[in-house]
């Protein structure tokens, strides 16, 4: 059995062989190296025993025919699904004519280590064969930040024994079958058809859309030989008692004259070699976690979490260049490589704050989609833009309309992400190129939708927001205050402030939606399993007061400026009580409005639940992906939550508070051409500008620091109150 | 070009050939012919020209599997599809060598007559072969409506020429593609596997669910050869300038032995032979029209329309025995096969007055479903039972929830169906064996459905009411209304009084749905294609005032006590202005309550909506198979409509008015042992009691007539109103 220690800084360690399949599955994610371009699933080295082959490269996917039982006008004919890409990992060792198997023989030690400053997987095997020779084996893996298409491998093995070593480019590996989880993906089958291969590359094109790849590799260090063929490439080489070579692989795809340009990247990548590559790369992180990084002094669990929920919200995005962010990045298959909303609302968010150069791009991505989006509004009988729900390369790949089409909230979060990423970092370039049309666009969608009472009143009915155990509601909160943002975003105040905000008097909170509070309470006194979803029918879902993941009080965070202290308080508590958080976007936003409304431990709880989700949670969830936004969520929880971030109206706000365990709190925020760094302790916040000055709030004062500046508060005392009326989970969550 | 001819009260009569293979898929449903349990669709004698090739046995279906693109906890897996049987309709003709094909040589005369009285299909030709041969042709078909298991044909053809004649039973027949319509029907590719075959019968078994079908078939009047293949029986003839031949099939299928059985009864009926058969057919007919015939004087395209739809729905129910009644009858695969709500609703409640011995059997098929509904139930969580908004043997079929399991109403649409039942026929042992279980089992699933808001209001949340361009609301007032019923039927009154009837005080009308009313107008000045389901999508339909068919209109025909006259009035005026009939079910309640509120030029047109529908309307909607549920709504909207007939409480009621251009209407209705008949002229209203005594009342006054007595009252004088507000149905409409 493997057990990952939790106690370092800077690195996730891993003791010991995954036992079985799915604890194999969830390693690999976790061991994911992806450059947002690029990514390898952290396979072992040999390729059994292993969980899921996965080598990623953005936006290469097939379109796949959609079918439905009962199909509807203008639902998605069509979805796409990331495929398997060219393989580079597999190394077969053998030792004395014994392949090394850690299913065979005996395994003394297996150790490895996300290196989350050199952003590096090192693997340490020691290892005796079936025949009794003592193997010690040593593979660093890297997937480069600094030049998108490489991947590199450094692979060194010690034995008293003839060695020899067969290292494969493959292609078209047999995958598991799908899960029964509504989140897994399709497997496409033999998804890749070989146009040319050769001794340096092979070129493959996709089966049914025709999208062409082309893998080049180059094995560095030691004399070999290689056999060519269609699906693989094999290099060859033998030696004894210690042999290490290098292996480098580029790849292009989706583009013209893709096997000269990969074989010139491997060549480029080859000329520096490894150790080049490697410092590049740490390099690239330190400057990185230069102002990414969140420092929680005296709870090492955590800690470490929120870095390598850092790392990999970094390795989601930092090349993703032209193509979009996934839900799971590039760590797995899941949802089938599609990115959805939690990109523009969870993720960028981050990324605005710590590494805005790669915010500019993903935005772009989805400005490059707008002529499907218009396409698809006009299809829907709308106007301006319809952004997709999920989908790879812009049209909507949603196969369920009521959770998918329905949630058109999402244009909102887009024209939301472009003013955040507009006003933290002043990229008026980017307006005009791309965010001005962004926002007017989607502003069109809701000047369609909204519509006015006889009172004048304007609604939105029949659409579904964040929670999805609610669907074709009138007036979603949420919705109501994000298309009202965007509106005001495109001058459109008039109709914005119009927009209603469903309220229940007797309740003395506002609704999720026309009418949600008057619905039957669940039933939370019976035994229920969980997820909801797999258990019990979207008919009882919809219709009863349980939400999945956090709606209404996400929208006290994305519109915070409009509700008041009291309402959030009251909300939360309402809603607290019957949210079930069966979606991991939930506890991040949980833990924000917890923490705002000084039930501090309550958050801690949240912040803790969306840090460790990936890193701690066994069992299949994170076995086909990360939860990309779920990274990010630890970041939401401890800035936004503890830190009290608010950026409404291009102003940031802080309310500090330093969450319970630590005894220091600490993180920067890039702010145009500046950084403020933000240190919370028990007996103090501090502030320091850096590069440029920066105006803030801290607790509603308006302070400005100028560059190299230091600004000192005394923290305002504040208890963990279990106030009545303590908000509650419900029972069983 | 094919005509229909539109004057004869007592047959259908087609000239010409329809041209093109839509109008003679519609052609070959008008002219189906089926005694609910097996049924011809009308294919010409010939293979070609032809639309599709229809021969069904009640409940001989495969099983399919469903697939999503996302599904979700409880979506069906599997689905049932009616496939095609053995036909033996195929008869190919030569003359002098020269096939007899109508797409060559010269068509002199081609006629069929359905004839509604003898319950034969009759056709004629006069064809000239490309060799200069006369050709005179009749065959006549039936689909015995006393011997279930029988059809037979008359053949006979007139040339001077050598004549050769191949009449076949021949299975797994090439089916046309299915259209991109959601009503129509998947295509089963060869479903049938051979079991044996020899020159009486061929068995076979559906592939995948292993149903058993036997066809067994004879020829009689001439000396033959029979040829046997696993899929094919030919029986071949020759002869010269006249020749006339009868061929009988018997099918057996899902029972023991049933090669055996199949061939006892070809035998019995080929002992009688053709000429007894349709003597039996005529009986029984006659029988049926005694009291099932709706006469209306001076009107005789409607006269013949109602004729046309009672007979179909006779057809479709006759001998349906131990199986459910289809949306279609047995005249197409439309809706797979499948039955849904609108044989309670509107298909029972005809033969329930009309031929009443035939709807004890469809309901203890129901009864017979119960541990699937139980099953269901639990399912969902839910309690009792949850019938399946479509099947054809018991379990949910329908591939999109929010508009198939989400209407709970069919549930009590049943339970209503069996009070009916027995208050009109008093048939306690059904009750006892059968009722009484469908009524306490429907009644328990409600008594967990609804729930009690914190005042003690009854709600039902989250459901779809009739009308599928609303879907997932809050008390549909349908819905609550039938539950309702259901629940005091059951013995729960106490819980249907507190059920809520929404009711927007502004609007002074009850609302469909709660918050219905406050949705956004539909934009009918704008140009829009009908039905809307096939150019919008659901998302835009869902979240407007746009009713596909009666709903609110609906609830105020089968829950008529729960309304004031001014209620309707206004309710009525409301609906129908939002109303666009993109259902044929709709059209018949919108004509009762048109009559009911005295618009009614408005009840005429909606009336000759129904009752045309299929026997007019060109193009694809009748083409796999009739609307029997609009059938049965020519006779709903004459009786129930102009004749004002309600049933609740165990009570007969009439509110008596003339249609528009009649000068008499006559109906009759089964009630217990007697039978009334009602009467309207301009100058008198008579009631006849035959039998028994009836009592009933004549607009709101008790009246009782003795068996053989007549009873006669002035019309009360009405005026068709155009007063304001005038109901209007929406422009385009």
């Amino acid at each position: 059995m493997s057990e990952i220690a939790p106690a370092e800084p800077w690195a996730v360690r891993e003791s010991g062989l995954p036992a079985g399949a799915a604890a194999l599955r969830q390693a690999e994610s976790v061991f994911a190296l992806a450059n947002g371009h690029v990514g390898l699933r952290g396979n072992l080295d040999e390729p059994h025993p292993g969980g899921m082959p996965g080598t990623y490269l953005n936006s290469l996917f097939e379109v796949r025919e959609l079918s439905y039982p009962e199909a509807g006008y203008a639902f998605p004919e069509r979805t796409e699904t990331i495929v398997n890409a060219p393989n580079a990992k597999p190394i077969v060792t053998t030792v004395d004519g014994a392949r090394l198997d850690l299913r065979t023989g005996t395994l003394r030690r297996h150790e490895r280590v996300l290196d989350l400053r050199r952003g590096t997987l090192t693997r340490e095997v020691e290892w005796t064969s079936p025949g009794g020779v003592r193997v010690w084996l040593r593979s660093v893996r890297l997937v480069s930040l600094t030049r998108p298409s490489i991947a590199a491998i450094r692979y060194t093995v010690r034995a008293a024994a003839e060695l020899r070593f067969d290292s494969d480019l493959v292609v078209n590996e047999e995958l598991p079958a799908p899960r029964d989880d509504p989140r897994a993906s399709a497997v496409v089958e033999q998804p890749l058809v070989s146009v040319s291969y050769d001794p340096d590359a092979l070129v493959h094109r996709t089966r049914h859309s025709d999208r062409r790849v082309a893998a080049a590799v180059t094995h560095l260090g030691r004399p070999g030989s290689v056999r060519a063929e269609p699906d693989r490439l094999r290099w060859t080489t033998t030696g004894r008692d210690e042999v290490t070579f290098e292996k480098i692989v580029a790849y292009r795809w989706n583009e013209d004259d893709l096997r000269d340009q990969a074989v010139a990247d491997r060549d480029a990548a080859a000329a520096a070699g490894f150790a080049v590559l490697a410092d590049e790369q740490c390099a690239y992180l330190a400057d990185f976690w230069a102002t990414a990084d969140v420092e929680v002094d005296g709870d090492p669990e955590l800690q470490q979490a929120v870095r390598f929920g850092l790392f990999h919200v970094l390795q989601a995005g930092a090349q993703a260049g032209p193509h979009p962010i996934a839900a799971k990045g590039l760590t797995g298959n899941g949802y089938d490589g599609h990115t959805l909303w939690d990109t523009e609302i969870y993720v960028l968010p981050v990324l605005t704050y710590t590494h805005p150069g790669c915010v500019g791009p993903a935005l772009r991505w989805r400005h490059s989609t707008l002529d499907a989006a218009r396409a698809r509004a006009a299809e829907l009988d709308l106007a301006g833009a319809a952004f997709p729900w999920r989908t790879i390369s812009g049209p909507e790949c949603s196969g369920y309309w009521p959770a998918g089409t329905a949630a058109l909230h999402v244009n909102a979060d887009i024209a939301e992400a472009v003013r955040r990423y507009h006003a933290a970092t002043g990229d008026d370039e980017f307006m005009r190129e791309a965010g001005d049309e962004i926002i007017a666009e989607t502003a069109r969608l809701w000047e369609k939708v909204v519509y006015l009472d006889d009172e004048g009143d304007a609604h939105i009915a029949g659409v579904t927001g964040p929670d999805e155990y609610s669907a074709l509601m009138d007036d979603n909160l949420y919705t109501n205050l994000m298309a009202a943002r965007n509106l005001r975003l495109a001058g459109r105040s008039d109709l914005a402030d119009r927009l209603v905000k469903p309220y229940s008097e007797k309740g003395g909170v506002h609704e999720q939606a026309y009418g949600f509070t008057r619905l039957q309470e669940w039933d939370f006194a019976e035994d229920h399993d969980f997820p909801l979803m797999l258990h019990q029918p979207y008919l009882n879902l919809y219709r009863k007061q349980v939400v999945k993941q956090a709606d209404l009080v996400l929208a006290m965070l994305t519109a915070a400026d409009q509700f008041t202290a009291a309402e959030k308080e009251r909300n939360f508590a309402y809603y607290e009580a019957r949210t079930v958080r069966d979606s991991s976007l939930s506890a991040p936003i949980q833990a924000v409005l917890a923490a705002e409304t000084g039930h501090l431990s309550r958050a801690y709880d949240y912040l803790a639940e969306a840090a460790l989700l990936d890193l701690r949670a066994g069992g299949e969830a994170s076995g086909d992906g990360l939860h990309i936004a779920a990274c990010a969520g630890a970041w939401i929880a401890l800035v936004m939550g503890f830190g009290g971030l608010r950026d409404h109206d291009g102003e940031l706000a802080f309310t500090p508070r330093l969450p319970p365990r630590s005894t220091r709190l600490r993180f920067s925020l890039r702010r145009r051409g500046g950084c403020l760094r933000v240190t919370i302790t028990e007996n103090r916040v501090t502030y320091q500008a850096h590069d440029a000055e920066v105006t803030f709030r801290h607790n509603g004062q308006e302070v400005t620091a100028a560059a190299g500046e230091t600004v000192v508060f005394d923290p305002e005392p504040v208890a963990d109150r279990p106030a009545p009326p303590t908000p509650r989970p419900p029972a069983g969550r």
